[in-house]
C-alpha cells in the first residue's frame, strides 16, 4: 500500500513538475505548484483542472506531461507531495469550469433535441455498472460565454476512471504482453504481470485503447424497462436494444467519434510522411494510434507495393524491347501466376505475425459482445452465459439465400445488360461516325462512354445503399461477420463493373489491341483520378484547414479560457472516415489490372508499384489530416479480402492461360485449334493444381507463432487443471 | 472415507457372489467365497486371484462378474464383507500362481532373449515414474508344468492399478463427459464431476482404453543414461531414445498386443453381425470396444453407403431403358458432381458431430507425446516444457521436398512407362493374334495382362516398403503426422496403378465401348476378389480357428489350471490387423470407379452399395474374429483421406465434363469443334466454382458443436482468470 502511494506522489510530482517547466518555457504567470493543479497519476486519466490547463496552452495537461522528456520527477523532489495531495485532487471534481477527467470520446447530441432525453442518456452513460449504466463520465463540452445565448451544437465530452478503463479493458478481452514473454488476455487480477503496467502506469493502455473501450461500453449499453427514449413517446425501445443505435437511427444522436492527440499525431505524421524518405511504415506507431485494422491495412499497402517490385522489374524489358514471342509471354504469365499464389500465402504468414506482435490473433472473437445494430429477443448466449440478443442463425440463412443472393445476381444480371447496351450504343455511333463524317458525330463518339460512366456510377451507389440495408437486415451478430457480408456484396458487384467490359473486348471481340489500350487507359486514368482525389484534394483541404485554423486563431479571444474546445469543435466539423474498404478495393482492382491480363500489358505491375509509393503518403496524410480520428478497431488479418485476392488470382490464371492460346503466335505453331485448346486446358488445370498445392504447403502461421499459440494453449488448460486440483483439495479438507 | 470403503466392499461382494454364482451354474467344486478370492473394485483392475478364476472356468474373473447381470450384489447381503478383506486382497499379490492385475496387454520378446535385457526391461517397466520407469505391471505368462521344459515363447502380460491407469488417463488427455453434459479433459483430481465416476466406478475406463493407455506409457518409455541394452552391447541407446521402438527394430521385441474381452466380443459381434437384419452400425459399442479409428471407418463406411443410394436408384433406368441423350447424361453427371461434393462436406459435418460425442474432438494433438518412431537430441518441447526428443522441422521439410516428393514422381513416372510398355504389347499382340489366328496365337492374347499385372504387384510391394521407410526417415512428430504422409504416398501410387489406364483409353484412345468394358470388369472382379479375401478367406479362417479351437479344448486337460492362458497364446499366434489403410483404399478406389466416370457406367454406384453392404459385414466379422485385437487409436476425422476423396471429386468434374464434350451425341450438336471445347471449358469451371462455393458455404462443423466447443474454451478462460484473482488475492494477503 505504502509503495503504491509513493508511486501516486511520484507521478503527480511529475504531471505537476512538467506543468511548471512548461508555463515557465512560455513564460506565462504563477502555476500553483502543489494541491489542487496536481494531475491524477494515469496520464490519460490525469484530472486536470481547466484551469491549469489555460495556462500551459497545450491540448491536454497530461499532453505537456508528456511532451516534457527531458524533465525527471526525480530531479524535483523540491516539490510538496504527500497523503495530503490525494484529498485534494479528490476535490478538483468540483471545479466549475473544468472536467474532472480527461475526455476521450465527443458525442454531438442533435440540437433540438429534447432535455429529459438528455438527462436520460446522460444518467444511463455514469450509472453504475449494478444499475445497468455504463459507468463512464460525461459532461456537456464547456462553452464561451457570448456562445451561451446562441442556439449550438449540442457536445458532450466522454471518459473513464483509470480503474474503469482496466475492467473495460478485460471485458473487451484486451490481449497485452506479459513481463516474461507472451501474450495473454489483460485481467485485472493480474494486471502486475504484464509488460508496461509496473514500470509505467500512463502508458499501459494506449489513448486509441481506451477509446475503444469507451466506444464498446458505449455500444453495448442496452435498455432495460424503458418502453421509449424519454421525451420521445414515438421512439419505443424494448429490452436488450442498444440505446446508441437507436438514437443515431432517429436522428438524435448526430455522431460519436474519439479525439485527437495533438501531441502524439505530431510525432506520429513527422515519423510517417513528415519527410520524403524511403523506409518502412511505422506500423506499431500508426496501430498504437489508430488501431490494428487501419495499421494492418497500411502493413498490407506496403507489403503489397515490395511483392509487386519483381513483377514490375521483370515487366519493363517486355515493353522496352517489345518482346511478343510467345514463349516469353508463357514464362512471364507462369512467374506472374506463382509469384501471385505465393505474396497472398506469405501475407498470411506475415500478417499473423503483426497480429500476434499486437495480441489480436489470440483474442476470441466469438467471446465478443454483439455488434449495436444486432437486434432480437433478450436470451442467454450460448457460449458466454451472458445476457444479451438472441437470433437464430437459420433465419438469418434463410434472409442471405433466399433474399441477398438473388437480389446480388440480379443486380449482377442488369449491370451486364447495361454493359451489352452499351457496347450496342458504341457500335452504333461508330457507324453513325464512319457515314456522316461531321463534327458532330465525332463529338457523338464520347457520348456512350460518359452516359455509361454515369449510369455505372448512379448504380453503384443505389446498389451499395440497398447492399447496406440488405446486410444490415441480415442481422449479424459480430462486426466482423457484417463487414465481411457487405464488402462481399458490394466487391462481386463493383468487380464485374470495373472488369466485364475488359473480358468482352478479350474474349468475345478477341481485340488484343483494343484490351491493352483500354486496360492501359482504365489502369492510368483511375490512378491519376485516385491520386486527385486523394493527395491534391487533402492537399487543399489542408489549406483550407490551416486557413480556417488561422481565422480561428484570431478570435482566440472567444475562448481564452478554454482553447481545447475549439480544438474539440474544430474536430466536430471534420469529414468522417468511412473505414478501409475504398482503400482495399483500390488495391483489389489494381490487382485485378496487373494480373488478369498481364500478358497483354506487363507495365501494369510498374505502374502499380509508382501508384502504391504515392498512395503511402496521400492515404497517411490523410489518416492524419483529413479525417476525424477513426475508432481503434482490433483485427487479426484482412478478412474477406484475402479471399477476394485469391479468387483474382484463380480467375487470372484462367484467363491468362485463355489470353496465351489465342495469340496469333501460338495459334500458328498448332495445326488444328483443338489440341491447342486442349493444351491450353491442360495446363490451365495444373496451374490451378500447382496453385492449391502451394496454398496447401505454406502454413498459413509461421512456426514459431503457432508454438507461442500452442504454448498458450497448454497454459490455460494447465491453469484448469491446477483450478480443478485446488478444488478437490478444498473439497476435501471441507470434508 | 467411510462412504469410500462401503463401496468397495459393496463391489467386492458382488465380484464375489458372482464368481460363486458362476460357479454354481457350472456345477464346479468349492469356491472360497469370503476373504482371499474377493477382487479389487474396478472391473478391469481386480486382482484375480488366477485360483479362483480357475474354477470359474471364465476367461477373467472380472468378465464372469460382468456377465452374470441377473445378479445384484443388494441380494447378497448375507456375505462376509468387512475392512479386513481390504488387508487380505492386498496380500493376494504374492499368491503363487496368480496375477495381481488384470492382464491388458502382451509383449512377446524373441525366444533366445538374453536374461539381463528381460530383466531390464521388466525393471524398467514396473519401476516408479520417479525413477524412470512406467509404473506399470508387468509378469510373465503363467505356463503348464509340462510346458515349462520346452523352449517356448517369451510372453508376458502388463497391467496397472486402478490409480495409475487414472493417471494415465490424465497424461494422455482423455476427453470424457461431465455430470454436468460437455465433454471435458480428464484430470484425476477432478474425476468426480465425470459422468460414471461415482455410480459406476468400473465402467469409466473402458478396456480399449485402459490398454491404450499402457501403449501410450511403453512407448514413451526413453532410454535414460543407458548406452546399451543389456545382455547386447552391439545395440546402443541414447537418451531419449524408445526403449520399446529400438528392442523391436532389434527383433528382441516381437510384438506387442492389447488382449481381447471374450464377454464383450460375443455382445459386441451379437449386435454388429450376429444376426442379418437392416440396422445401424453400433458405432458407440464399436468405438467401446476397438477405439475411434476404427469406429470411424465403420461410420464412413456406413456414411458412404447410405450416400451412393440415391446415385444408385438414379443410375437404374439409364442402364434399363439404355438413355444415351446427352441432355441426359449432362443431368446425371451434374447431379452426381454436386452429390458427391454435398456428401464429402456433411460427412465433415457428421464426424465432427461423432467425435464431438467420443471426446476426441476436443482432443489436443499438439500436446500429446511424441511417437515412438520419433528421434533427436533430448531436449524441451517448446510448448509443453517436457522432456522428449527435438527435431529441426526445416530438416523433415527438406528430407520430404528433397528425396520423397522427388522419389514419388520418380515412381509415377516408372509406373506410367510400365503402363505404356503394357499397351505397346497389348497392341503388338493383337495385331500378331489377327495375323496368326491360332490356338496358341488366342492364348497369347492374355499373356501382357498377366505379365501387367505380376509388374504391378511387386512395383506396389516395393513402393510401399521404401514409402514406409521414407516416411518413418522424414521423422514426423504425431502418429498421426506420419500416418498422413504415408497414407498420400501410397495412395498416388495406387490411383496412378488403378486409374492410368482408364484415363488413357478414355482419353487417349477415346474408344468409349472399350472404357465401359474396362470399367465393369475392373469394379466388378476387383469387388469379388475384394469379397473372397474379405468374407470367404475369413469364413474359412474361422472354422479353422474353430476346429485348433476344439482340438486345443480336448487338450484343455494341460492348462487345467489356467484355461485363459491357452487364449493368450491362442490370441498370440492370429494374424495382425495393420490399420484402416486397406479398408479406406478400398473405398476411396470404388469411389474412384463410380464418379470419375459416372455418365460411361451409370450402374457402377449401383454395385458399389450392394458391395458395402456385404463389406459392412465381412469388415465387422474379420475385425472380431479373424485379427488380434488392435490397440485403439483416437481419432476425431478420416485424416487426409478426406483431403484424398475431394481431390477424387474435383478431378471427376474435369474427367466427366471431358467425357460428355467427347460423345458423339454431343459433338454432333456443334458446328465447330472449337466452341464445343470453349462450352465444356467453361462448364467445368463453373462446377469447380460451384464446388468450391458449396464448400466454403457449408460449415465443416455444426452449429450445436461448435457453440459446445467454444463454451468449452470461454469455460478454460475464465478459469484461467478466475486462477489468476485468486492468485492476486493470495499476492495480496501475504502482504
Amino acid at each position: 500500500m505504502r509503495a503504491c502511494v509513493c508511486r501516486c506522489a511520484r507521478v503527480r510530482q511529475k504531471a505537476a513538475f512538467s506543468l511548471m517547466t512548461r508555463a515557465r518555457a512560455r513564460q506565462t504567470a504563477t502555476l500553483p505548484v502543489s494541491g489542487h493543479a496536481v494531475t491524477r497519476s494515469q496520464r490519460r486519466l490525469e484530472r486536470v483542472t481547466a484551469a491549469a490547463v489555460v495556462v500551459t496552452l497545450g491540448r491536454w495537461g497530461h499532453l505537456c506531461c508528456q511532451g516534457s522528456n527531458t524533465v525527471h520527477p526525480r530531479n524535483c523532489n523540491n516539490l510538496h507531495t504527500g497523503p495530503e495531495c490525494l484529498e485534494m485532487t479528490d476535490n478538483i471534481a468540483s471545479d466549475e469550469s473544468g472536467l474532472s477527467f480527461t475526455p476521450l470520446v465527443v458525442i454531438e447530441l442533435a440540437s433540438n433535441t429534447e432535455e429529459d432525453a438528455v438527462k436520460w442518456l446522460t444518467k444511463r452513460i455514469s450509472d453504475k455498472k449494478e444499475d445497468g449504466g455504463a459507468d463512464l463520465k460525461i459532461t456537456a463540452l464547456p462553452r464561451a460565454k457570448e456562445d451561451l445565448s446562441k442556439e449550438n451544437r449540442k457536445l458532450y465530452l466522454v471518459g473513464a476512471s483509470k480503474e474503469r478503463l482496466l475492467l473495460g479493458a478485460e471485458e473487451v478481452g484486451l490481449v497485452k504482453e506479459c513481463s516474461d514473454g507472451p501474450m495473454r488476455t489483460f485481467t485485472c487480477s493480474n494486471r502486475n504481470s504484464f509488460k508496461g503496467f509496473e514500470d509505467n502506469k500512463d502508458d499501459f493502455l494506449s489513448m486509441a485503447e481506451c477509446q475503444y473501450i469507451i466506444k464498446h461500453e458505449l455500444d453495448s449499453l442496452r435498455a432495460k424497462s424503458e418502453t421509449m427514449i424519454p421525451g420521445y413517446p414515438q421512439i419505443s425501445l424494448y429490452p436488450g436494444k442498444s440505446i446508441l443505435r437507436r438514437l443515431q437511427s432517429k436522428g438524435i444522436l448526430i455522431q460519436i467519434f474519439p479525439l485527437h492527440d495533438k501531441e502524439e499525431l505530431k510525432k506520429l505524421s513527422g515519423s510517417w510522411f513528415g519527410q520524403i524518405k524511403f523506409s518502412f511504415q511505422p506500423l506499431d506507431a500508426i496501430r498504437h494510434y489508430f488501431g490494428e485494422t487501419i495499421s494492418i491495412y497500411f502493413g498490407f499497402l506496403e507489403y503489397f507495393t515490395f511483392a509487386l517490385l519483381p513483377m514490375a522489374f521483370i515487366g519493363v524489358p517486355y515493353y522496352l524491347f517489345a518482346w511478343e514471342d510467345y514463349d516469353k509471354y508463357v514464362l512471364f504469365a507462369t512467374i506472374n501466376l506463382v509469384w501471385s499464389t505465393v505474396i497472398l500465402e506469405f501475407w498470411k504468414r506475415h500478417c499473423a505475425t503483426l497480429a500476434y506482435k499486437w495480441g489480436t490473433l489470440v483474442r476470441k472473437k466469438e467471446f465478443e459482445e454483439p455488434r449495436p445494430g444486432f437486434h432480437g429477443v433478450l436470451g442467454k448466449n450460448p457460449v458466454t452465459g451472458r445476457d444479451e440478443p438472441v437470433y437464430s442463425s437459420t433465419k438469418r440463412h434463410l434472409r442471405i439465400y433466399l433474399i441477398s443472393v438473388p437480389f446480388v445476381i440480379f443486380s449482377l444480371y442488369i449491370s451486364l445488360c447495361v454493359m451489352m447496351v452499351y457496347f450496342v450504343m458504341e457500335q452504333w455511333v461508330l457507324e453513325y461516325h464512319s457515314f456522316h463524317q461531321s463534327y458532330w458525330s465525332s463529338l457523338l463518339l464520347f457520348v456512350p462512354s460518359i452516359i455509361y460512366a454515369i449510369v455505372i456510377e448512379i448504380m453503384n451507389r443505389i446498389y451499395r445503399l440497398v447492399a447496406e440495408v440488405l446486410t444490415g437486415w441480415e442481422n449479424h451478430r459480430l462486426e466482423s461477420s457484417y463487414q465481411n457480408h457487405l464488402i462481399l456484396k458490394v466487391l462481386v458487384f463493383n468487380f464485374l463493373n470495373c472488369f466485364a467490359s475488359l473480358f468482352y473486348i478479350a474474349f468475345v471481340l478477341q481485340n488484343m489491341h483494343l484490351l491493352r489500350q483500354s486496360l492501359a487507359t482504365l489502369l492510368i486514368t483511375s490512378q491519376i483520378i485516385n491520386q486527385i482525389v486523394e493527395a491534391f484534394l487533402p492537399y487543399w483541404l489542408q489549406k483550407r484547414y490551416k486557413r480556417r485554423m488561422h481565422s480561428k486563431m484570431s478570435q482566440i479571444i472567444k475562448y481564452k479560457e478554454l482553447p481545447w474546445v475549439e480544438d474539440v469543435e474544430l474536430e466536430t466539423s471534420m469529414s468522417t472516415y468511412f473505414g478501409t474498404f475504398d482503400d482495399y478495393l483500390e488495391l483489389f482492382l489494381q490487382f485485378g489490372y496487373v494480373s488478369l491480363f498481364s500478358c497483354v500489358f506487363p507495365l501494369a505491375a510498374l505502374f502499380a508499384v509508382l501508384n502504391n509509393l504515392t498512395e503511402l503518403y496521400t492515404d497517411a496524410f490523410k489518416m492524419c489530416r483529413v479525417f476525424k480520428r477513426p475508432f481503434s478497431e482490433p483485427a487479426a488479418n484482412i478478412g474477406v479480402w484475402q479471399l477476394a485476392f485469391e479468387t483474382m488470382s484463380v480467375i487470372s490464371v484462367i484467363t491468362n492461360c485463355a489470353l496465351i492460346g489465342m495469340s496469333p503466335q501460338v495459334k500458328s505453331l498448332f495445326q488444328s485449334e483443338t489440341q491447342l485448346i486442349l493444351l491450353v486446358a491442360a495446363v490451365q488445370h495444373s496451374l490451378l493444381a500447382l496453385k492449391f498445392i502451394l496454398c496447401f504447403i505454406i502454413p498459413d502461421v509461421p512456426k514459431e507463432i503457432q508454438t507461442k499459440l500452442a504454448r498458450l494453449e497448454f497454459e490455460s488448460l494447465e491453469a484448469l487443471k491446477q483450478q480443478q486440483l485446488k478444488r478437490a483439495k478444498e473439497a476435501l479438507n471441507l470434508k
